[in-house]
């Protein structure tokens, strides 16, 4: 794995990145927000995901009053640069909600039934490898 | 599973909402971009992944000169409905590099080996309940 410096990041005109949250231990996407510099540099430092909480304004550290803190496996970056991903072995539920994860609803979508010529490609190569 | 409407999707100053797209065989959260409206009612319609390209500006389908395109199995919104993620039937890599996912780097963080409390409380839970 290439390790990259947290300089390279780009943040954007309000400073700040997105964030993706995601269980170590069953790898749900549990939440999205956002981070500046120091949001992340207190990640790096503390071990546990902090965040910039753009409704307070101010640095957000996950759990600090609820107590569902996520520590840090492993902080990923995207290819441009330009977003986050926390992988967290994750206590409690992630969502205020209640819900272990922020995303626990579907947005009205019937997935077609009937398998594409790509799917059919995938399970057949599926089937070889086997 | 609770079904909510697309109209529900608040979209920041520039008609853009941040989409997670997370592989529906393996779990890797593969990229993360950016849809306005057109390109979410695209999504719906078309069953494959589309996007909005900042850099371009204009509506982005996925995969459709690379030929990795993303079959749509499920749209998730997130609590405050400002993030989307599509949950996807992968083929081929996601990233523009050759890899697979775009978050392919680590910044570079060494996880504490020493287990927290939090992680002992996790554990023990585990054992009880298995």
């Amino acid at each position: 794995m290439i390790d990259i410096d947290i300089n390279k990041i780009k943040f954007d005109e309000k400073g700040l990145v997105p964030v993706i949250t995601q269980s170590y231990y069953t790898g749900k996407v549990l939440m999205q927000a956002y981070a500046n510099k120091e949001a992340i540099e207190k990640t790096i430092e503390t071990g546990y995901a902090t965040y910039f909480s753009r409704s307070r304004n101010k640095l957000w550290i996950k759990g600090e009053t609820s107590g569902n803190k996520q520590k840090i496996v492993k902080i990923k970056i995207d290819c441009d640069e330009d977003s986050i991903l926390y992988l967290v072995k994750d206590y409690g539920v992630a969502c205020h909600t209640g819900e272990e994860s922020c995303f626990y609803r579907d947005i009205d979508f019937k997935e077609d039934q009937k398998p594409d010529a790509y799917e059919i490609f995938h399970k057949l190569y599926e089937k070889i490898e086997s």
